[in-house]
C-alpha cells in the first residue's frame, strides 16, 4: 500500500512517526491485507535558510532525525545529545546570526549538505542521502522535498511608517511570531518544480495523510509548488487531513497567527476550507463544534500527540478514515 | 622597530610566540631604544586545502591559534580542549575524507572564513577579521596570508608504472610523507600576486626573521610568490633565518624528506643555498658543521625549543643577530 504524506517539521515528524509506530503495531491490519507499506512524505522545504554560508532544511531535517531516531525529545527539532562548540567559536569570531540554534551533529548536516549542493546535486538527491544515514529506507520510507528550486519564505512586517520583509526563520524563531505579519512572501514558489517523484506518488498513492503541520507556512507551502494542488485535485486516492487546531489554538507553534495574517479564522472549520478542492476527511479534535459535510468526512479524536502511542493512535485514526473512504469509493 | 616574519606551521607559530615572549621580557633592550615593535608574520597558504565545501588554511590558523593563546599545545595545532562532534557525524554520512582531524571549534573557523570568502570577501580581510578575534592587534602583529589567490601544493607520487598528484595534506597527513615524492607541484603559485602589504612589510622592515620553518613547502612556498624574493633581495633589512634542522634531521616535521624531493642535501648548509640571494645572518645548532662564509654570519644556538623559555632564547638569539647586523651597516 502506498501512503503520500505531506509535512511540515515537528508536529508532521511526530505524526509520521506515530503512523509508522501504529503499522508496526497491527500485525494483521483490517485494510491492509498484509501489503507492504510505502510511505512517501513530500517535506516542506519553503522555511529553508542560508546561514554561515551553510544550507540549512529545518522542516526536512526535522523529519530526518525523528523518524531516524535522532531528534532531541523535548525540543522536538535538532539532535539529541548535543553540544555547541562550533555556534560558540562563531559567536566569538562576531558571526552572526545568534538567534537560530545549530549543535555541532545538526552543523554536520549543514556542511554535508551544502558540499553536494556546491557540486551541483540537486536536493532531492542529498536528502535521498541524508536519509540513507537516518536508516529510512529500511522503514520503507522515501522522503523528497517538495522542489529541487531553492525556495524562501518571508514575512512582511510592520516597520515604522514602512514595512520591511524579514526571513520567515527570523520572524518565527527570533520573535516568536510576535512581530504583527503584514502577509507572506514565498520567494521562488512561483518557479519552482516539484521535486522527482512528488507528483507521481500523489497521483499514484492509494491514501494521501496531511499531518497537523502549520496550513499556511508548511503543508500551505506545498500547495504552493505549482503542480502539486493539481495533482491532489486529480489523485484517486482519499485525502485525509488532521486539524492543526485545538479549541482554536495550534498545539505547537503559531498557526493562528499565520491565519490571522492570511485572513483565515482559526477554526478547523476554516483550515479545511483551504483544503476544500482535494480533502476527503479530516480529523478534529473531541470538542470541535465542526460537524460533517456533504463531501467531507470529519472524525472527532483526541489531536493531542502527548506521547508515542497517542501519536500513532491519531494516525491510525486517520489512516483508518482513509481506508474506510477508499473501501467505500471501491464498492461504489 | 618594524620586524616581519616568514612563516609555515607549528615550528614558524612556536618560534613567534618565543620572539613576543622575548620581547615582553626584555624590558630595556639594548638595540630596542624603547620603539614599540611591530611584528608582521607573512603566513604560508601553500598548504591551504577545501575539504567538505570549507577552505581550510592549517598555518594561518596555526599561527593565529598559537599567538592568540588557543591552540593545542600537545599537538602544535588545532584548538585546545577540542571535540569532534562534527566530524563524527560527518563519518557516519560517509563524508570523505576522515584523514584530516578537525574539531568543533575549528570548524567555526572553517565555516566563518567560507562564508567570507563566499562573499567576495578576500582571504587577508578574512586573516584580519580572525585576527581581531585571537587578539593579534593587541600584542602588536599583523598577520597576512602571503597572497590572495588560492594556491595548492600538490606531490607528484609514484603510483604503479607512472605518477599521480595528490594534495600536500593527503601526502603529509595521511601518508605522514611516507609515500615516495617525485616533486611539488604548486598550483596557482605563478599567478599568485603578494597579499596587501606583504612586499611593504619586506621592503620597509628594519629587521626579517625566517623561523625554522620547512624551508622547501612553507618558506619556499612563500619565496615562490612572483615579488616576494625580489623585495626580500632589495630590502635594506637584514634577513636573519634559523635552520630547522638538527644533525641533518628536522626537529618536527618532514623537511629532510621534501628537502630530499627537491635534490637538496639534509644540512644547514645547504637550505641556507637555499635563501643564498638574501641571507644575511643564519642560526644552526650548536653541534652544526657550518662555519661562517663571506657574506652570512653564522650563529651557533640551541635549536631546540623544547619550552617557552627555549623559544624565546632561540628567538631572542635571531632579533639579537640581526640588529646586530644592522647596527654593522649603520656604522659602515
Amino acid at each position: 500500500m502506498r501512503i503520500t504524506a505531506l509535512a511540515g517539521g515537528v508536529g508532521g515528524a511526530r505524526f509520521l512517526r506515530g503512523l509508522l509506530r501504529h503499522l508496526s503495531r497491527t500485525t494483521s491490519p483490517e485494510h491492509l491485507e498484509h501489503e507492504p507499506v510505502e510511505l512517501t512524505v513530500i517535506g516542506n522545504t519553503g522555511d529553508d535558510i542560508t546561514l554561515f554560508g551553510l544550507r540549512v532544511c529545518p522542516d526536512i531535517d526535522t523529519l530526518l532525525y525523528t523518524l531516524g531516531g535522532g531528534i532531541h525529545e523535548g525540543q522536538g527539532w535538532g539532535r539529541a545529545d548535543e553540544t555547541h562548540h562550533l555556534a560558540e567559536e562563531l559567536a566569538a569570531l562576531g558571526a552572526t546570526p545568534q538567534w537560530f540554534t545549530l549543535g555541532d551533529k545538526d552543523f554536520a548536516t549543514h556542511v554535508f549538505r551544502s558540499q553536494l549542493l556546491g557540486q551541483g546535486m540537486p536536493l532531492s538527491a542529498v536528502v535521498e542521502r541524508l536519509s540513507a544515514r537516518w536508516g529510512l529506507g529500511e522503514q520503507g520510507v522515501t522522503l523528497l522535498p517538495m522542489t529541487d528550486t531553492p525556495v524562501e519564505t518571508h514575512v512582511v512586517v510592520a516597520d515604522g511608517d514602512g514595512s520591511r520583509a524579514i526571513h520567515f526563520q527570523e520572524w518565527w524563531v527570533r520573535h516568536r511570531a510576535e512581530l504583527p505579519a503584514e502577509r507572506f512572501v514565498v520567494a521562488g514558489l512561483d518557479r519552482a518544480a516539484p521535486a522527482p517523484g512528488v507528483l507521481e506518488a500523489i497521483r499514484g498513492a492509494d491514501v494521501v495523510l496531511l499531518p497537523p503541520s502549520n496550513p499556511v507556512v508548511s503543508i500551505g507551502i506545498i500547495l504552493g509548488v505549482p503542480g502539486i494542488r493539481d495533482a491532489l485535485r486529480g489523485t484517486r486516492a482519499p485525502v485525509v487531513g488532521v486539524s492543526p487546531l485545538v479549541g482554536g489554538r495550534p498545539v505547537r507553534g503559531h498557526a493562528d497567527v499565520c491565519l490571522r495574517t492570511i485572513g483565515v479564522a482559526e477554526t478547523s472549520e476554516a483550515v479545511a476550507g483551504l483544503y476544500a478542492d482535494f480533502l476527503d476527511g479530516w480529523l478534529v479534535d473531541e470538542d470541535d463544534p465542526m460537524r460533517p459535510r456533504s463531501g467531507l468526512e470529519v472524525v472527532h479524536r483526541p489531536l493531542l500527540m502527548s506521547s508515542g502511542e497517542a501519536a500513532a493512535d491519531l494516525a491510525g485514526a486517520a489512516l483508518d478514515t482513509a481506508l474506510r473512504l477508499r473501501a467505500g469509493r471501491t464498492i461504489a
